[in-house]
């Protein structure tokens, strides 16, 4: 299992006239800590890239369980639970800074090949860096 | 059933490095459509907030099919299936020009008493209002 | 002089806690705008990258007098005052469905060769279709 | 003179299809440079909410010198120059790790009165802890 933490710090533009945080900007805090994560591995996405890889989301899902607030300072966990082979699966939780869990997510991620612009499987050298950790 | 079109000609904000529709706008497009089905349902959610509800984001699913690409003349369709009770869930479509299918999704919205901020039952005023389209 | 309107429906995306239109936003307004007027002039902007030109922003000033708020029908209107040789120098205003103007802006775009990646002239045959205008 | 610095990680939804930062986010980077700030100066904007005053935007002008790509730590800096009695002039400088200067900017922000939502002046006690800095 690998899994990451990032603080995000929410700002006016994060937030709606309901005075919480707009939902559809969770998906981009899934985003930050996917980022993170992948940095922490020593594998950031730039470095995908060289290998002639993208990996576009497939999937997503989100539920919201309480709100975040402006000012709030987020916690986002990006967790990566079996070797990602043929997608990515991530799941995501966010807690406000008293520890309550505000809403968890999950992203597929597939592999496609930047020169062609179609599906195709892991690289090897991805695969290799990744399965210490299962 | 209640099904509402709405036209989204894309701009370069909602781009990404890709070349292609960043996946969270997805979400927003969810809300441009929404808004426009409730407003051609005579009940904006303007209106709503008038009878002291609010309806947030519980559950977001989305999945992507293709691309869409800048200046894209996207068609963002909405559906309603069951008679909103306890909750409100809402389907989409999102079409580039030539009738490619890109994006599916659904969203559950709950109800909120605006005063108490706690989850409530659908208006009756606007169950009255939707029932006719069941 | 050219000018022309666009119509834009706020959603709660646009806004932020204060309840109003979160000013960043009326940037991406002008974008909206802008693009608009181009494609209404026969040269949308995928055309102009046909031509190998990209235009990005190098300036931008924005004074906001009244807020805008959620569900309001904004018109955006974009105005170019002097044949673009150099520079394109686009200016803008926001109003209201009460026609209350609430925003004014300008944004200067350079002309980039996108092999070079170096600013350019304007190439020809945009300043041949523009210059009818003026 | 007040001045604060935060990094910024740049991900894809701050990209556009040119491969850069798309021009409307450097004013939101602004935000999160001028958050900070009156957070280090031990003034938060909720602090501000509880004297009742919020501080629009009135004014913003942003120069664009060069791009910054996905995944630079950008530098953003925020100073204040003149204790702000009437308006806060709040300017901005943007540098990649390099050192880069990619973007400097302003903007002033008005004194509001929430109440009333009327412009009012600088609250007494907001200048009195600034005024130790000019």
């Amino acid at each position: 299992m690998i899994s990451s933490d990032v603080k995000y710090r929410v700002i006016y533009r994060d937030t709606d006239k309901m005075g919480v945080v707009y939902h559809a900007n969770y998906i981009v805090f899934y985003e930050i800590a996917r980022n993170e994560m992948f940095r922490n591995l020593g594998i950031p996405y730039s470095e995908l890239e060289k290998m002639g890889i993208v990996t576009p989301i497939v999937e997503i899902e989100s539920k919201y369980k309480a709100p975040a607030y402006y000012d709030d300072l987020l916690t986002i966990r990006a967790t990566i639970k079996e070797l990602p082979a043929a997608k990515i699966d991530v799941e995501y939780e966010v807690f406000n800074e008293e520890g309550r869990l505000l809403n968890v997510g999950r992203t597929r991620l597939g592999y496609v090949n930047m020169e062609r612009m179609r599906p195709c499987r892991a690289p090897q050298e991805l695969i290799e860096r990744l399965s210490q950790y299962f």
